[in-house]
């Protein structure tokens, strides 16, 4: 009898155990909202009230703002909008490291900048180098590759870097608000796309796994390609040019190219998305227009107007002038990211 | 009591009839394949066999071919694939009425190749115009146009046009089987995309009604856009030149961009989709790579290596020396469009 009592308990340990290995996605049917919070890591306030009103009036048939199915289209920035852009855009992070990985093909950036300065770990003298030199950084270490093997090898930069601050792998220093946002909005039919400034190579290799949207579904920067069957691979070369800088004007052109309709839902943290927020205001439908606004300098940064990264400035202005929702990290956040609870 | 009867059958004939009323998109599930028949509209034989061992294998866990959903990728070609390309693609016939309804803003058109052609109803002599005619009439009537009001005027277009030889409208003149087809592979976990030569605005007027498939799955040619908000409406300007010719190499070019992924399923039916197919056969997963076959002269048309639309030589030599799938329209379908049943 004894035994069975502890076979019992084991039993229902167990079952409580599995219980609480909730999937990163969680689940919440429409009915349940407010009974269920769907917004855990957010306090309560005008923010979360705002996103968790509009969710519901967009979702219920026969209210004035009800949206069909197919038209809850969302679009989110990635770089301090879904994690930490400081203090370097990880993108750019990747490729000052995939520059020291190339040196010993390239005898000559000894002797050239911005190659030299990175070399040397002159990390001043490369930001000297302005947009110019990152593009050519950009373009050196990213092209004349074909794509599956440039995805590769961001795979593995992502498994071994780590993100200076934090000591993690970038792709946890995700924030832990943004992915229940995710998740909620996906939940209520929602259509999310990720819509960056990166290069859409260098999304598509970690960020379904991440944050669960399909590769269809995540929008980026391009640069030219060709298609090359030669060796009978039938494979996609990365070429030298662009054909997509997806941030301020980029951002409703690539929004049009890969949706084709306006979003309902768009949430970026810099003026570089602030395009995206005029486009998704003068959508048919209502619709939020969300800012993330850097304001912890304890559990992550606090930056806008003047940050050379992710300067928040005009954007700021106009979300203030129009009542558009901003997320401010300090105070409508309870958690940022998941391993700082 | 023979009132309550009379209402009795009533309700009994209104319920057969709503039955009756079944969606376009079926919906079989798997454990049914092969007890329902999900593919009514195509003959029993290898063709139809091929297919359902193909999606049967792909989708049964353990199975050496098994495919995990979210690489279940289909792409399919709109013209000659989907719908008749015969006499005319349905585009240029857009374009050729649109530069009629155009010409009274144009009065140099009157005295211009092609336009000139087109407005004496000289078709021969337009044709003599060649690509760079076409491109012309193209850019002509189809830029300088916000993108919104580009698809207001095709959805105009397409609700009074009619195909030349079936007198309806050209998105009823679509293949049957291949409706069941997107149906099927879609009830199967797949992810179904278009990915057509003819422009991406074009389709996107009226694709999603007919084939179910929502704006951000449909690829197509794409000429360059700006995005404008000098008049507070956020919207994109199609202008001249292109940014993706999507046949041919377009094709896996528009793919990479879109999907970001190759297709274990692509269909087309001319040259122009070769280099899709070449791209899906090298895929690490298995995959069918399908011809549609024109070879019926009484209920559509009979067409393959000499025709001007929808050439099909190289393919036809490649499919039948490597045992692609060839879906022969005379043998195969036992019903080609549904207004023909």
């Amino acid at each position: 009898m004894k035994k069975h009592s502890i076979l019992f308990f084991l039993c229902i340990l167990t079952l409580v155990a599995s219980c609480k290995k909730e999937p990163r996605v969680k689940q919440i049917k429409p009915e349940n909202i407010g009974v269920l919070d769907p917004l855990p890591s957010w306090n309560d306030g005008k923010t979360k009230n705002d996103i968790i009103a509009f969710v519901k009036n967009v979702t219920t048939e026969g209210n004035p703002d009800f949206v069909p199915v197919e038209d809850r289209i969302a679009t989110f920035d990635n770089d301090g909008t879904l994690w930490s852009e400081q203090p370097l855009y990880a993108q750019l992070r990747y490729v000052l490291d995939e520059i020291k990985v190339l040196a010993p093909e390239h005898p000559e950036w000894k002797t050239t900048e911005p190659f030299k300065s990175v070399l040397e770990g002159n990390v001043e003298a490369v930001f000297k180098s302005g947009k110019e030199g990152i593009v050519k950084m950009g373009m050196a270490s990213s092209t004349n590759i074909e794509s599956g093997a440039f995805r590769e090898s961001v795979k593995k930069w992502m498994v071994k870097a780590k993100h200076p601050r934090f000591n993690r792998p970038y792709n946890e220093v995700i924030y832990q608000p943004m992915i229940e946002l995710l998740a909620y909005l996906e939940t209520n039919g929602f259509t999310n796309f990720i819509v960056t400034g990166s290069d859409i190579d260098f999304m598509r290799a970690w960020a379904t796994e991440t944050y669960g949207i399909p590769s269809h579904r995540i929008i980026g920067s391009m640069v030219e390609t060709e298609y090359d069957n030669t060796d009978g691979k039938a494979s996609i070369i990365r070429l030298k040019g662009s054909v997509l800088a997806d941030r301020y004007n980029g951002k409703p052109i690539g929004i049009y190219r890969h949706i084709g309709k306006k979003p309902i839902f768009a949430a970026g943290n810099s003026d570089g998305d602030l395009e995206m927020l005029h486009y998704t205001d003068t959508n048919k439908y209502p619709s939020i227009k969300l800012f993330v606004h850097h304001t912890d300098s304890v559990r992550e940064w606090a930056y806008d107007r003047n940050s050379p990264i992710g300067g928040l400035n005009e954007g700021l202005d106009e979300a203030i002038a129009k009542n558009w929702t901003i997320a401010d990290m300090k105070n409508d956040w309870n958690t940022i990211f998941s391993f700082q609870k």
